[in-house]
């Protein structure tokens, strides 16, 4: 850590800042520059409160250099992490495609639906049970009962099933989930991050609206921290002042979660944008930038769809992007 | 709500949309316009899904007219609400000042703080014993044992304790805490929302980071739908580019949401700018522009604090700002 | 128009209302819904300002249902435009490769990497003269001594050149560039616009940080509505909280300018990102989603380059990517 | 300049690196840590692109530690600049209200307007002449028409008169006004800013919409160091995802830009909002902050003004703030 002094700094205060911070176990270098002072902090310096410590009048600037993020961190663990469900494998060179209805509706919707996306190469189905909605007077999911229906199609299909988890209460009723999501509202929900980090399953961590990759990351270190290593990133759209499209795509997280981490990194093209006719070229895009996978909407009758029809595509547009996908991972893998 | 079709719509695919539409239970009138063909939709719109509609091809734009918040709508209910809490009250005219430290840390210092705060014209004690911190290796807060403290300095002192819960599984630790916290990252923790909508307790609800006005209201609806109309709104500041503060002090949201709602606004200066040294201008603003409260961060001893020293105020500091608080109310309300 | 007022409106004040809209000029349609009354105005609803509407007391809200661009939309010329520039074209399926170094530094550097780009597969040369700097200190390009370099470097390979104009008081040094680039600080100096628009020059218009599609738009309309119809919109990223990157590319502009307007719509992939290692994917992705071109920096020695050498390829990066693109291109043209 | 490499980097890439710094003429001071080498640069480092050293792939980070604005930062110049205009003066204890019509529409609108608000106790009156506009097709301003117009309202009332220069070809007719104001659109043009510091009149400089503070006080800084010292900063809203206002009044920038320049800040609450029944919430929250001066548009009949009506204030509203901003000045003045 990196603390500079403001040039006016008397040698008592500076003297005292010191002695405080060695009484916090770190050492101090300290060198003497044109106009300011710099104090160079070594050793652990997480018990450090950085805005503590930039919030002092003296203090003209601090920056932290080493990243607080150990075990999702690529530095300290430089190969992929690989995540296995089943047969599927997201990470280290290997595409996931996930794939399914916003919500399970009903036992025929969601068999239909797994058996088209199957058809067309999807790996996992998603479907959500239990729905997060800004508002309480819209459909919030199935629940139990919609668990009780994913697993009916993925005893169909074969393919291992995704849903939202949105409290640590319903944990048992997760007991048989092969990969739990947590949604962008709660990637900062850390009771619950906590709680997932205890199971030993998959899990899917989407970033919230608004927040930065190293946030991201410093979730996913609760979940790595508590004992589960396999955790999958999922950039999902940002909000911004463009409002065009729903939440604005940060097609940049991709290569930069690479570098920062070695956790598998997908896209979610549908949540990012609401709106299905450009998911497409969407995914396409984030297969262009070497993603390890993708979460899409697809329904097979989208304008009666209880929730998020408008980002839903339906099935044969779905088996027509699987395609222009596999081409260009020929391209940049 | 109000569809505006495209001009090269065909009557067919129009007859079909407004067939669709009636069947959901809502009256179509047409009007042809210049360009646009456009449909006002009357009756109980709330279970159209306004970006499936947006997302048709032959949609050119789709306006929900009234706001689907229906609770805390100023609209429907023009009186000013008015929390009371022992013998505090916040809204319509009264003004609540919350004062304490960040975090919980020892008897001493909640006590000797809680003097102090009420010493200088606070009504109420907040205090964090639960706490959310962005990495899992920072300190989480004492928990139970911090609740117990609270409430030792409320006998000490009369002042009814504020203080943060995450978990609805936690709600038996509060019982004998008076007023709720939930803090801005779960806004959207619509499970927590719902279990205090059970309570009948205060809660005080901080705008998300990210969450524009109408979604703050909405998870407000969360809880009152529930059953609990106490419910007190806070700003708390909003991430934005700019980055010399923590977050930018959205300050327009207060005549905003009065003017939308007639639940109690009230600003916590010390999250949205996490800059001590500011804080009292930033609360003489919100005073300015008539928030019904405000809370703030106050410690005796900010270089030590356990947890966010950087924008907590000396006793000292906090007496003088509570004189002009005053002085400012005088002028504007 | 769509204008709702409030509910408790009185009929004085609605008649005065529709008194003066009439008075503008517009037909008024009322209908009174269950809380709402709505006026529908049509006609030439151009010159009333929505924001003055919006602000009445006894206004709900207001909402333009019709797009205020013209000359740019896609509504009324619904078939791609191609920009030419000697054998280059742009748009309508016609890929366009830009390439070159951020500054022109001498004539050796810009012949140098004139030859490698042409070489790659660039049909057009891009090189700043006039160089818009944050700071007053730092190097501001080599003015009408870099055209001049650059027109050599067109002699020595045939590409067509692109170099950015920052005062229409330039012009006539310009007189002789093949595309007049206009940067992102520059998209609204309406003054500047009007003035390209006199000219018979295709005009290269960057995306604001902070600007909406529609912006971009009117923008372009400033110099359409001028007289000259060769616009190239670009995407160059936008400021969002996000920090990793120096800008965040908002990928999902290229479709969705695409749907608004028949204009040309190319990605600027260094300046969006600001670090030469992710360039590529991000090249990558934007050609994924069809976008019509790119535009690269790219510098024969970055280290060295007096300005912005941390977004720029060398020439055998960028003779890799070029192949990439082409391969892409195959999948989704 | 502080330099982080990679834990992995080799000693040949690390020294390269260090002498081609000292090939830049700086110092390199080197500390090794536990993961992290870092380098100290002391010296002249202003001529060193930080984003090229930060994009190298064995640097982890790099941190500029002093700002790189001079004539305008209160380090180097402690006491408050005082820019006085006629008898008017603005900052250091100085308040100054600039008030007047968006747009100057006729002798008989500037002259009823400047003598209200001269009576209400503004010190300026600020009126546009020209007028940046969105779009085309929408009023510019009376332009050198307007000028003169002010002219006689100024000679009627005597208050000096501001408005806005959109070109630096318009300086002739701009001779006789008081102050040249810079809209936040050209923020960053910085051939006008060239123009404008080699002029002997005050600019009052507005921060673009998505521009940092930074920013903001490098443009002073292009002003300032072509000659004159006469700017007043203004604060007029950021574009923010938050859309219930036009734009978002970051009102923290008032203590922050006087924690970092000692020029004058003053606040638009007109623009930062774009609606006037909380331009006076707005107007007081500024007030209180400190800031050391207004700018609020009044219009006598805002229904019928040519532009921004929903944001302009009555006389008599405009009058009645007055009042109030003088009691809150008393208390924190």
């Amino acid at each position: 850590m990196i603390v500079a002094l403001k040039p006016q700094t008397t040698e008592d205060r500076k003297d005292q800042l010191i002695g405080w911070l060695k009484g916090m176990g770190v050492d101090v270098h300290v060198s003497v520059g044109e106009y300011l002072t710099i104090l160079g902090l070594v050793g652990d310096t997480t018990r450090l409160d950085i805005d503590l410590i930039g919030s002092l009048d003296i203090v003209d600037s601090v920056n932290r250099i080493t990243e607080p993020f150990k075990c999702c961190n690529r530095k300290f663990h430089p190969d992929d992490t690989v995540v296995e469900i089943g047969d599927a494998k997201i990470g280290g060179g290997h595409f996931g495609m996930i794939a399914g209805p916003c919500s399970v509706e009903s036992e025929d919707q969601i068999v239909t639906i797994a058996k088209a996306v199957k058809e067309a190469g999807a790996q996992l189905l998603r479907g959500g049970a239990f729905k997060p909605r800004t508002s309480p007077y819209d459909f919030q999911g199935l629940k139990a009962e919609g668990l009780e229906l994913l697993k009916i199609a993925r005893a169909e299909t074969g393919l291992p099933i995704v849903s939202e988890i949105m409290s640590a209460a319903d944990l048992p009723l997760f007991e048989d989930v092969d990969v739990l999501q947590v949604g962008a509202r709660n990637m900062q929900n850390f009771d619950l991050l906590k709680e997932l980090g205890a199971t030993n399953k998959p899990i899917l961590l989407k970033r919230g609206l608004a927040n930065s990759l190293k946030e991201l990351l410093m979730s996913a270190e609760y979940i790595m921290a508590s004992g589960n290593e396999q955790v999958i990133l999922c950039e999902r759209g940002i909000r911004t002042f463009s409002d065009y499209t729903r939440n604005t795509l940060d097609i940049s997280a991709v290569p930069m979660l690479h570098e920062l981490s070695h956790l598998p990194v997908i896209v979610d093209p549908s949540h990012a944008t609401g709106i299905a006719r450009i998911v497409p070229q969407m995914a396409m895009a984030a297969t262009a930038c070497n993603a390890d996978g993708l979460i899409i909407e697809v329904h097979n009758d989208p304008p009666h769809a209880l929730c998020d029809g408008a980002q839903s595509l339906r099935p044969e547009e779905f088996a027509d992007l699987c395609e222009k996908i596999r081409a260009i991972r020929k391209v940049v893998a």
